[in-house]
């Protein structure tokens, strides 16, 4: 049995790194200040702080400073919003995301509202949401940002392509099929209401699994030769699991493994959001100066 | 041949317009003034003043009153932008739509971004297509709304149905397959870069044609019994031709006629988006009131 073409994140993230180390550094010799992350972080358990940590040594990498303001997982709503509002008006932060889980009191979709569009270096204001449906330039969601990215690393080009996306969250499955029709391929989104969900997906020449259930695709779920990302990440007694299932590499042409295959992905591009939030506002602030 | 079911969009449309017409009699008991739709109108194309007569009589019906800017084909950007936000900032209107098409040299995205959004009764502001993409309430675009009124009217739900949309505009086919998708049909967006399309619109139960294209679909690209909604309209000297091909009647369970069918539709969600964002004025202004 042949074995899937292995879509390594870590080699792709690590290019992408290495591009943005290189834009830092002509920001140095232009004088300015690394840029600045702010995260509002509002929970307590273990795999959420374990995505802070991960972002803070790869930001550290990169020289990049992050701020975090730490609320804990009781932290009323206004506390919460304060916080984003607060980081949203520093001019010395470049980029705001809110870190979730957030408490169950408080609706993640309020508090998104209050980052301001132009440092939602996660993409989920709806302003941004709405730039990127409309096709015009946008801070675009990670995962969503880093699959595609994953893709070009290996010379994947989803035009003209019949692509399936499992799951239809605002975090990654609506995001991923926008931005695969977008590269002009044919895109077909499933979820939990969908019917024989394996005629869906073994019609895909790329399917992206972001559905969040271990192991939902088996091996008769694929078509053979087909490029497989899996977005899942699950903590079991068995290990990490992805939404898709190990024998896939038996069927499959490409397949992102789990861990080492979205992950590094995401963590790369919330950094290049960053760096182009940052330049795009000392952008600004010149046109700013000229307009005087 | 049976023939399938027609889509009969005057029907449909009657029925919005007598439930508008209930509500914006509730507006008068509450000594409310009738709602006022502003609209900027920069060009001389009679298909275009054929569309501005539509929208004025079925306004005129209900008694809402519209105000045209005129502007004519040759209408710096300045000016085109000087009128969307005067309408904008007039306490008086209630909502404000752009007419395409603008004059060569006007961008429509820029112009469409200076609407207030609680007006953009077309559903074209970014932040309305940010607030649909992430299934938060929003003024949604008319023809995507005509779509699912139309089958919602003749009973027919896209829950667990596969659908496919050809055409990706902004106009019509991604609000429309997102909508879809909402509604949790798994939903396939086509494009001019599809590869064998017939392939794809043949596993379609509802299909959803607005390529722009006369006549792209013909019956043998349509799955038996499927629900087919036409979107175009070309004016040939043959007479009005949709995208769909009239012997698709004989395929298809039920298919929306070309004129009569999906273009009734749109001016009555026209007036539903602007009878909605007239009400939610007035209750934010109460809720102001009350804030003092």
């Amino acid at each position: 049995m042949t074995r899937a073409l292995l879509l390594d994140g870590r080699s792709a993230a690590a290019q992408v790194h290495e591009r943005l180390r290189r834009r830092l550094a002509e920001r140095v010799r232009r004088g300015l200040r690394p840029p600045v992350l702010g995260i509002v972080w509002a929970s307590e358990d273990e795999a959420t702080a374990a995505y802070i940590r991960a972002k803070r040594r790869a930001a550290a990498r990169l020289g990049v400073e992050v701020r975090v303001r730490r609320l804990g997982s009781q932290a009323p709503a206004a506390e919460v919003a304060a916080a984003v509002r607060g980081l949203s008006a520093d001019r010395n932060v470049d980029g705001v995301l809110v870190q979730s889980p957030l408490p169950r009191h408080v609706d993640f979709e309020d508090i998104v509202q209050l980052i301001d569009p132009a440092k939602d270096v996660d993409g989920f204001h709806p302003l941004n949401a709405g730039r990127l449906f409309r096709g015009r330039p946008a801070l675009v969601p990670c995962t969503a940002a880093g699959i595609l990215e994953l893709l070009r690393h290996h010379g994947i080009d989803p035009a003209g392509r019949r692509a399936v996306v499992v799951g239809r969250s605002n975090l990654v499955g609506r995001p991923t099929a926008l931005l695969l029709e977008q590269h002009h391929a044919t895109v077909t989104v499933c979820h939990s209401r969908t019917r024989d969900l394996a005629e869906v997906t073994r019609q895909a020449e790329i399917l992206v699994v972001a559905a969040g259930r271990p192991w939902l695709i088996g091996p008769e779920m694929v078509r053979p030769g087909a490029v497989v990302v899996d977005v899942g990440i699950h903590r079991t007694e068995a290990g990490l699991l992805g939404d898709v299932h190990p024998d896939v590499a038996g069927v499959a042409g490409a397949l992102s493994p789990v861990p080492g295959g979205v992950g590094p992905m995401t963590v790369a591009m919330l950094l290049q959001n960053l760096v182009d939030a940052a330049e795009r506002r000392a952008a600004e602030a010149v046109d700013a100066t000229w307009a005087r």
